[in-house]
């Protein structure tokens, strides 16, 4: 078994912190995104979309996206519960992974996809596709980012973690995606003393620098 | 219990054809989306973004997105197991979920939300914001959708389900997201066999009318 990693990028962090939480080490295979390793024949044999990160199982079989990766680690190492232990945690935990990656993490990628050079022709991650900046998306996440990050603060008024249990893979996203928005300049707004509050505590758990 | 549903839109019918699969009754109230009764103050008070569908538990807490609703009966009935039994099922169905909600379902969204004048300054679907319409948005969409149409052709060439195994969630959102870009003219490219096969066998379920 093999774990693609990538140090910069959101997705493969994602991954790292759930597996640092549950205590789990597995090899890893590091990709440089600034030379684009990601985008050479051999790292497009293993994922054609030029992706970060992918897990290589024993017999090939390649699984790819990072939220499918933490499930299968889940499955094989179910404690603790970071998707939840009892169907109402489940479906919280799920409810709010969701909301942060449809208005958050969005948000993010929408503005750096489209107005970073780097990111030419490749607005969304997929190598197999030629996709051109549309700059206007950089105002619509703003708008987004906006919302989400008032909507979170709100959340977290009454409730250490987000899901409102202990600490899980919301939290996990939610954090992966305040990070990431910053290479986008994107910051919560001044004032959100609940969600600054949170991003400190869950920044400083062990897990954060893995 | 009560799920607040619409006939229509995409997200409740998958909830719908999951329950079905299930085999789960559960008392509903249709919203009209036509008339605008997902931006009422009324619905507005279980779900301020105007979003169907939405879970109300008895004690008045309520779930939204339609993947964490079907996560949270998925814990309460786990048979059939349409997210997977074993680890590597559970991760094939979660990747191919998010590659089909990611590439084909937001494909016809882009193009449904930023060229449909219903959708005019909703291109995103949250009531609290004005999201100004993006018309460039449509021929991503459609590059996408291309992309997405010929790599789920292609995984099908030598599978009868998406996921490899039996029927699962992976197929359900693929089901959706194809009946749904219908709306955004968005349909295969001719020749995908394999995906023309899949589509008549997924279709002709009982579930698929739920």
């Amino acid at each position: 078994m093999k774990l693609y990693d990538a140090p910069w990028a959101p997705s493969p962090r994602r991954v790292r912190i759930f597996l640092a939480e549950k205590g789990i080490e597995v090899p890893r295979e590091v990709i440089d995104l600034r030379t684009g390793a990601h985008l050479t024949d051999d790292y497009l044999r293993i994922n054609p979309r030029g992706a970060v990160p992918a897990l290589e199982l024993d017999d090939g079989e390649v699984l790819c996206e990072s939220a499918a990766i933490c499930r299968y680690f889940d499955a094989l190492h179910p404690d603790p519960p970071l998707f939840g232990a009892t169907p109402l945690e489940i479906g919280r935990i799920e409810s709010w992974t969701r909301r942060i990656e449809g208005d958050g993490y969005a948000a993010a990628v929408y503005v750096l996809r489209n107005t970073a050079p780097a990111f030419k022709d490749r607005a969304i991650p997929d190598a197999a596709l030629t996709i051109t900046q549309i700059p206007e998306l950089a105002a619509r996440g703003a708008i987004m980012w906006e919302g989400f990050t008032q909507a979170l603060d709100r959340r977290l008024a009454d409730r250490e973690w987000i899901a409102g249990g202990g600490y899980s893979f919301a939290d996990i996203t939610a954090l992966v995606t305040l990070d990431f928005a910053r290479a986008a300049k994107l910051v919560p707004p001044e004032g959100l003393t609940q969600l600054a509050r949170w991003h400190e505590a869950a920044a400083a758990r062990p897990s954060a620098t893995a």
